[in-house]
C-alpha cells in the first residue's frame, strides 16, 4: 500500500541509511558525494557489518545502531541480503527504502518472484519501496540529492522529471541543464515493483511548486490511478508530458527484453494519453523543452506571434509552423498599423515579422515590434527569434541592448514569451547571464524545438477542457470473466434501438411462408436476408447472408437459407430469419467497441469499406464518449471529408451522423462490465439518414 | 557570363580592395579583421577617398592607385556609387567583386532596375559580381574569410555551405561549430544578381576536397545548371542538402516579401529533389548534421546497427528509426553467437543492441560488440550511443577508457561508424579532444539528429543510381508560344494508340445512322457516346458525354447529343461522336503531363477517384520517366495497396500497369516542346486489363 505519508518520506526524508555503503561502489561514493555537497552529510549514515570505516566516515553494523533512527534506507546491498535489510531499517524507524539491488524482474522467472517475495515483505513491513534496481530521487526544490547520479541539479525549478530508466537519467538531467529547463525533481522508478510512476505523478501534481512533469516510461502500470491524476494535472493546468517508447514493434520487443514491460497498443496509448490530456512527444529533448514551457506558460490561447531579424528564420518557422500544425495568425488592421509606423520602409508588417537590419541600429525596435506582436488578439504566444554566445570562451558579449528590449518586451507581454535562438545551442552560464539580466521569462534553443514545444503546448491547451470536463471511464472490471456469447441479430438490433440507434427496419421470419409476408411491408426493392440464430455471429462465413433478393425470390431463398446452414452447422439452434429493404451504396462508417485490459472499453470509429483496410483510418477514445467527443474522432479521421460529400455524394448531416454514433457509445458503456465487444459495420450515412445495417454484440460471463 | 575562373578569382583570390572601407561600418571592420586574422592583413586595401586613414591603415583613393592591382573588390559605397566601384576595380585587374550594397531587387521596383543594370555593366567589364546585398564567401581550405561575419570558421572540413541568407548564415556557421561538423566553405548570395547557387554548386562539386555540399535557399534560380550539377554530385557520391523555404504558403509569400523570390510549386520541386538525388531538409541543424554526416560516410549501403548502454536509448532509437523509415535488421545467427560469448547472462543480443551496465566495469566490451555488429552483413552504419562532457568546466572526464574503446572500434569498422550523445548537445573543446585521441572517426550530437541523418543520407544512397543512370531531361523550352489547343479525342486517342498505349475500343460516327452501325460490333452491352470535336475540351460540362447508353438507344442518343452541343456551343465544329463499350467500375489511375516554367515536363500519377480528391495523393516526377521510374512513382502512393487488390477486386498487374504509365510518359516526351498537358484520366486498371479511358492533349504553338 502506498501512502501520501510513505511518498513524503521517501521524497522528502530528513535522515538517510546506506545499508551496503563501500568504497568500492560508484553508486555508493555518488550518493554520499551528493548528500554530502547538498549539506546533508550530517544526516547521512554509513551501514556496513564488514568495514569500520567508509566514505572516511565510520559506519554502524545494522540501521538499529544509529541514534534517532532514519528516515530512508538506501538498500545496495546483494538481492540475497535486500529482506533482511529492509526489516533492518524498518526497526530503525525507516518509513521509506529506495532499493538499487538488481537480479529482480529485469533477470527472468526467478527474479520476478524474488521480487514478488519483496514488494510483499515491504507491505507487511509498512515501508514504502523505491525500486529495485533503480538509482534513487532527487528532490531539487527541498535540496535532496538521494540519487547515485553525477551532477544532480542543484537549481530548483517547475519541471519534475521522472524516468523508468536510470541509465538515460543522467542524459535527460544534463539535457535540461543546457536548455535551460530547471528541475523540481529527477525521480528514477526502477522496476515500479511498488512505488510506480503513476504514484508519483499522484503525489506531485498536488504540488503547487511542480508546474509540470516530464516523463521517460515504458510502459503504464496502476493505469487507473495514472488517469485519475492526469485529470487533476488537466485540471491544475500543469501538463504531463511523455516520453513513452514502444510505437514501433521493435522497440515494444526491445523493451519486453529488457524489462519485461509489456507495451499494450500504441494507438489505444495515444487515445487514452489524448483523452486525458496527456502530452506524448518522442525524443528527450522534446519531452524536456515542451515541459520547460508548458510550466512556464501554462495554457496558450491563440497563435504563434513571430519577431525576427531574420527573413531566412521567419521562412523557416513558417514552414515548420505548417507541418507542426500550430497557426501563424495574421496581424489585425491595427497591429499592421502600428509596425509599420515603427518599421523602415521596405519592412513588411506580416506575422512572421522580419524587423530587417534597422533593428542593428535600433534595438528599441525589438521592444516595440514585440509588444505590437504581443498585444494582438489572434497572438497567444510570442516567439523573439535572436542569437546568444555559447562558447564561454570569456569574450565579451555586445548584443545585450537587444537581449534587454527582448527581455523587457516579453516579460510585460500579455501572454507568454520566449527568446529562442536560430539554432540548438547551449544556454550555458554566459548566457544565463545575458537572459537573466534582460528579464527574459523563458527560452528555448532552435526553431523546431520552439515550434514543435508551441505546438504541443497549444494543442494541450485545447484537449484541456474535454479532459476535464469528461466523465471518468469505469475502472475496467477486475471480475475474472469467461470469453463472450453473441447476442442474436435480433436481440443486437433491439438492444441498440432501445438506445436510440437506428437501424434498418427487418422483419423476423420463423418459416419461409412468414417471410414472404413480411416481405410485403417493404415495397418492391430489392431485399436482404438473414440467418437468425444465437450460435452463429459470422453469418457471412456459412451462407447466413443474402443480398439483393427480388420480393417474389425472398419465400425460396429463405427457406434454403434455413436449411444450408442447418446443415453447414449441425449444432446451431436457426430461430428463422430477418428480412428487409437492400439500401443503395452510401457512405459507411464502422463503429466498435472493444475492452482493453489496462483502460476498458474503447469506443472505435472508422470510414468504413475500402478505405479502413488502406489507410488503417480509425480513431479510437475510451468509453464514455459523449457528442463533443465523437465530433472530435471523427475530425480524426485522414477520410474526415468523405462525409463532406466527394463524387457527388451528399455531405454527411455531421449532427445526424454524431448522435447516432454517441448513442452507439451509450449503449456499450450502459452494458458496462458485461459488454466485450460490440460492432455496428457498417453505419450507412446517407445525408441526414443514419442507420446501423449490421451489428454484433458479444457478452461475457461471469466465471462459475 | 559566369566562368569558372571568375568563380576561381571569387572564392580563391590573393589580395583585396574594400572599396567604402570606413571605420563607421561594421561590415567593413569585420571584414578586415577577418582578412588580418588570416593572416592576409598585407593584402587588404582599403579605399576611401575621403579618409586617409581607416581601421588604423592608410587608404588609398581608387582601385587603380593600388601597386600591383588587386584580385577581389568588396564594393561596400551606396547603390548610386557601385557602378563607379565595379568600373575602378576592374582598372586595376580584379576579376571578381562582391557587393555587399543593398537597395537592389530586395528593395522594390526601382531597385530591380538598379540590379538590372548592374549586372549589365558587370557583364560588359567581364568581371564577375557576387550579390548585390550579400555578405561575402569564406574559403576555409584556403584560409580565405572574405566576408562580413563574426568568428569565421577557422578549421577546415569538407562541407560547402551555402546560404541565400545572410541574417542566418552566423546561425548556421555557429550551429556547424558545435555540432562538429567542419566546413570547407561558407558562402552568401545575397541577390543572386549573376553568381548564382547553381554556378557555386557546379564549381564546387568537382572539388576533391568538398564531400558534401549544404544549402539554405528560398528559390532555385538556373534550375538547368543546378541539375547538371546535381547530377554530377551524385555521380560523385557527395549528398547536396538542401534547406528549401517554402513548404507552407504562408513561408511562400513571406519569401516573395523579404527577396522577391517566387519559390515555386513545392511539390514539383520535391519531385525535382527526389530525381536528382538532393537531400532536403526541414532545419539548419538537419542541414548541417546530414551534410557532415554525408561527407564522411558517402553512400549507406545497409540498415542501421546500434550499440548502447542504455536500454531506453535503444526503445527511442527503435521508434525513431520506425519513424524515419529506416531499417534496424535483426543480427544474423552468427553475429549473435558472437554477441552472446561476450554478453553477460542477462543480456539480449538482438539489434539495437543494449551491452549493459556490465561495460562500466568492462570497457573493452564496447570495442567487442562493436566490432561484431559492424560485421554483420545487413549492417551498414554502426551507431554506438554513448556520453560526453559538454560544460568546459576544467573538471576531469573519466570515461575515456570507454571512448577509446568505441572509437578504435568505430575506426576500424568496415562501415561507416559514429558516436552519438544521447541528447543535444554542443562537442566543445573538451568533446572535441576527448573524441580526437580516442581516433573517433565521426560524431553526431542526439538520437534524433543521428537517426534522421542516417534516414536521409540511406535514403540518398538509393537514390543515387537513379540520379546518376536516368537520362538528362530536356530544358525547358525557351521560345514563346501561345497557350494551345486541345487535339480531337480521337487524335489524342491514336497518338496514344502509336505509343502502343492500350485505348478502351470505339468507333467514330458522323451521324445517328453510322452510331447504330458502329454499336453493333460492341455487343449487347451498355455504351458510351461522345461528342467529337476539335474545339471542345470540357465534354462533359457540355453534355458531350453519355453513359451506361442501352445499344438500341444509341442513334437517339447520338442524334440528340449533336443537336445539343451545336445548340450549346454555336460557334463549335462538330465532327460526329465516338461510340464505345462501356466499362465495369475497376480501379482507376490519373495518369497526366503537364509543363514546369522552371523544370519542363512533369508526369503525374494518381489514384483516381474520389481517393485523389480526399487524399490528395500524386506522385510527380520530371519526364523523361522509364519504367523504373514509374514503379518508384507507384510505390509512393499512399494508396499504393489499391493496386496490391483489397475487397475482392483482383491485384493490379503492376507490370502492365508501370508498362502502359510508362508508355504514356514516352508518348508525352516524345512530343517534347510541342506539349501543354497531356491527360489520361482514367486509366482503368482490371487485373492485367489495363485501358485508358479518355485522353485528352493539348499543344503549344509558336507565338507567330
Amino acid at each position: 500500500m502506498v501512502t501520501r505519508k510513505g511518498l513524503q518520506a521517501l521524497l522528502s526524508p530528513q535522515s538517510f541509511a546506506l545499508i551496503g555503503a563501500s568504497d568500492k561502489s560508484t553508486f555508493s561514493s555518488l550518493v554520499v558525494a551528493n548528500l554530502r555537497g547538498a549539506g546533508r552529510g550530517d544526516d547521512v549514515h554509513l551501514v556496513n557489518p564488514r568495514s569500520p570505516e567508509v566514505h572516511g566516515q565510520a559506519t554502524v553494523a545494522r540501521c538499529r545502531d544509529i541514534a534517532g533512527g532514519v528516515d530512508l534506507a538506501f538498500v545496495m546491498v546483494p538481492a540475497r541480503l535486500a529482506p533482511d535489510a529492509l526489516r533492518d531499517a524498518t526497526e530503525a524507524g525507516a518509513s521509506a527504502a529506495i532499493v538499487l539491488s538488481s537480479g529482480y524482474a529485469e533477470a527472468g522467472e526467478e527474479g520476478r518472484q524474488r521480487q514478488a517475495e519483496l514488494v510483499a515483505l515491504a507491505e507487511s513491513l509498512g515501508i514504502t519501496m523505491l525500486g529495485p534496481n533503480v538509482l534513487g530521487v532527487v528532490n531539487v526544490l527541498d535540496g535532496i540529492p538521494a540519487m547515485a547520479l553525477s551532477d544532480p541539479p542543484q537549481r530548483p525549478g517547475r519541471v519534475a522529471l521522472i524516468s523508468q530508466s536510470g541509465a538515460s537519467c543522467g542524459a535527460m538531467k544534463d539535457f535540461a541543464e543546457l536548455a535551460g529547463v530547471e528541475l523540481s525533481h529527477v525521480l528514477t522508478v526502477g522496476n515500479e515493483a511498488m512505488v510506480t510512476i503513476a504514484h508519483l505523478v499522484d503525489f506531485l501534481v498536488d504540488d503547487d511548486r511542480v508546474g509540470a512533469i516530464a516523463i521517460f516510461m515504458e510502459a503504464v502500470k496502476e493505469p487507473q490511478l495514472f488517469a485519475a491524476a492526469a485529470r487533476r494535472a488537466a485540471a491544475a493546468g500543469k501538463p504531463i508530458v511523455v516520453l513513452k517508447a514502444g510505437r514501433s514493434e521493435l522497440a515494444a520487443r526491445a523493451a519486453a527484453s529488457h524489462t519485461g514491460a509489456l507495451v499494450g497498443d500504441d494507438r489505444v496509448v495515444d487515445a487514452v494519453f489524448s483523452a486525458l490530456g496527456v502530452v506524448r512527444v518522442d525524443t528527450i529533448e522534446d519531452m524536456l523543452v515542451t515541459a520547460g514551457l508548458g510550466a512556464y506558460a501554462g495554457p496558450i490561447e491563440g497563435g504563434l506571434g513571430v519577431v525576427s531579424i531574420s527573413g531566412g528564420a521567419c521562412d523557416i518557422i513558417a514552414d515548420l509552423a505548417e507541418s507542426a500544425a500550430v497557426e501563424i495568425p495574421e496581424f489585425t488592421p491595427q497591429t499592421q498599423e502600428r509596425l509599420r509606423a515603427r518599421l523602415p520602409d521596405f519592412g513588411h508588417a506580416h506575422n512572421p515579422l522580419d524587423i530587417t537590419g534597422a533593428a542593428i541600429t535600433d534595438p528599441p525596435l525589438w521592444g516595440a515590434a514585440i509588444e505590437a506582436v504581443a498585444a494582438d488578439p489572434a497572438v497567444g504566444v510570442v516567439l523573439a527569434v535572436n542569437s546568444l554566445p555559447w562558447r564561454e570562451d570569456g569574450r565579451p558579449f555586445y548584443g545585450q541592448p537587444y537581449v534587454d528590449q527582448i527581455g523587457r518586451a516579453l516579460a510585460e507581454a500579455p501572454v507568454p514569451g520566449l527568446y529562442v535562438t536560430q539554432v540548438g545551442q547551449p544556454f550555458g552560464p554566459q548566457a544565463r547571464d545575458i537572459l537573466a539580466q534582460a528579464g527574459v521569462p523563458h527560452q528555448v534553443a532552435g526553431l523546431r524545438a520552439a515550434v514543435d514545444a508551441v505546438a504541443r503546448i497549444r494543442d494541450w491547451s485545447q484537449r484541456l477542457d474535454a479532459a476535464v470536463r469528461e466523465p471518468v471511464w469505469p475502472p475496467p472490471d477486475t471480475q475474472e470473466r469467461a470469453g463472450g456469447a453473441a447476442l442474436s441479430e435480433a436481440d443486437a438490433r433491439a438492444l441498440l434501438q432501445r438506445h436510440g440507434v437506428p437501424v434498418v427496419p427487418a422483419a423476423f421470419a420463423s418459416t419461409a411462408d412468414e417471410a414472404v409476408a413480411a416481405a410485403a411491408q417493404f415495397g418492391s426493392g430489392p431485399l436482404v436476408v438473414k440467418i437468425v440464430s444465437p450460435d452463429i455471429a459470422h453469418k457471412t462465413d456459412v451462407g447466413g447472408v443474402r443480398l439483393h433478393v427480388a420480393p417474389h425470390d425472398v419465400g425460396e431463398v429463405a427457406g434454403q437459407m434455413m436449411h444450408d446452414v442447418a446443415a453447414a452447422v449441425p449444432q446451431a439452434r436457426i430461430d428463422g430469419v430477418l428480412v428487409g429493404p437492400q439500401r443503395d451504396p452510401a457512405t459507411e462508417l464502422l463503429v466498435g467497441v472493444t475492452r482493453d485490459p489496462d483502460w476498458g472499453l474503447l469506443l472505435a470509429v472508422g470510414l468504413g469499406g475500402v478505405l479502413v483496410e488502406m489507410l488503417d483510418d480509425v480513431a479510437i477514445a475510451p468509453l464514455p464518449v459523449d457528442e463533443t467527443g465523437v465530433r472530435r474522432l471523427l475530425s480524426q479521421l485522414r477520410g474526415a471529408r468523405l462525409l463532406g460529400g466527394v463524387r457527388g455524394r451528399p455531405a454527411a448531416d455531421l449532427d445526424a451522423v454524431v448522435s447516432v454514433v454517441a448513442a452507439i457509445a451509450t449503449t456499450a458503456a450502459a452494458l458496462g462490465p458485461r459488454l466485450e465487444a460490440l460492432e455496428v459495420n457498417p453505419l450507412r450515412v446517407d445525408g441526414a439518414n443514419v442507420e446501423a445495417l449490421d451489428a454484433l454484440v458479444v457478452l461475457r460471463e461471469e466465471k462459475s
